[in-house]
């Protein structure tokens, strides 16, 4: 606050200001980032992270620059998100200092597939080239995801409102890039208290028998002990 | 990255981008913060966080950013600091849209004697008034080093780099903001093997015997239990 904002024009210009969102979602049993062909200029159609500056006159807060980028690249609309870091930095885009707020996101793929969208999906360990240090954002909001997945119920929003304890299993392997054993989890997840039954079943796949459907119990986010 | 930078000089203007630093210490057994009088015309002098605006010709990164900040207003150097949150939005300063990258940073009260500065420390919980959105910033900082304090070696950074295991869990007590018990503090610190002691003894306060003095095992910072 040392500079009155009004210096910005001259040759100190204030950082130019953007958002990119490491969208994630299961696929495959693999963490999967949403990519897009960027619509700037500069960037000539690369595949890049979901995102674009903030727009002064149109976003009332860097959350609903997000928001509103979501809804106009991805058709996504509710998506649960969470800011991740702020990447700023003179080096990282060659056309001077700029900002990038990154936030991630976690979604079930059933709720994309209902979308219109431009979207493309790559494994987060096979990523294609991307832009700026957007390699490096995503990396981090994989190590944040996996780092939280252990205690928290976060990578449970990679399921449906109602899963199975197989598919809630699944997530949390996927997430955690580690084997998990059943009967373990079972335990564990109910006796944490984080689900609840819907006392609803429904045959999954080529299963035998219909499996019991669990929801979240609202409010629980964080537990204490690992998964 | 939809609109070219160079559009950022017109109405719809890049957000100014500024860096505040929550810095804590511990004084009087409280968790306090340091403030400065500001130097902006627009602020009057009035009391607010360490901060200003990234400076594009002399900053690298953010984190350069803040360490030439804290160097310039509280002649402080190699500070531990962290990046806490980014907030950003139209409201937060009358002046238009701004982006404020905030940081936290613990000192032991020891360092900052040795410093010629201009900072004055409230109590976290006894907080003047704050311009913009600064006492939003500094509770969360107070939250995420409180949420941290259980089950990392983040709390310890306000000691000295050697201490007994009475100013250590002082140190806990006051950022967790509860009391602790002494014997089991110290048996569960040196079950978890984050600290080490240094064969060194001193005689602290009024104490009738000498203290042994302890470090932190270098490369420990999270561990699962908490304290």
């Amino acid at each position: 606050m040392e500079k009155n904002q009004s210096t910005g024009n001259d040759a100190l210009a204030a950082p130019a200001v953007s958002v990119d969102i490491v969208l994630l979602t299961l696929i495959d049993k693999k963490l999967q980032v949403a990519l897009v062909k960027s619509r700037s200029s500069y960037l000539n159609g690369q595949l890049a992270l979901i995102g674009g500056t903030v727009h002064p006159d149109e976003d009332k807060t860097l959350d609903h620059a997000v928001h509103r980028i979501l809804a106009k690249r991805g058709g996504l609309k509710k998506i649960f998100v969470e800011q991740l870091y702020t990447f700023g930095s003179r080096d990282r885009d060659d056309r001077g200092w700029s900002v990038s707020v990154a936030y991630y996101g976690l979604l079930p793929i059933t709720e994309l597939e209902k979308n219109e969208q431009e979207l493309t999906f790559y494994p987060v360990d096979k990523l294609p080239k991307l832009p700026f240090d957007h390699k490096k954002i995503v990396n981090t909001a994989v190590e944040r995801v996996r780092g939280k997945g252990g205690y928290s119920t976060i990578p449970a929003r990679l399921l449906g409102q109602k899963f199975s304890m197989l598919q809630m299993k699944q997530i949390y392997s996927a997430v955690l890039g580690e084997e998990i054993d059943m009967a373990a989890f079972r335990r564990k997840v109910l006796s944490l208290g984080i689900v609840r039954t819907t006392n609803e079943k429904v045959r999954l796949g080529r299963a035998t028998r219909p499996s019991e459907l669990f929801e979240l119990v609202p409010g629980v986010v964080n537990f204490d002990s690992r998964i």
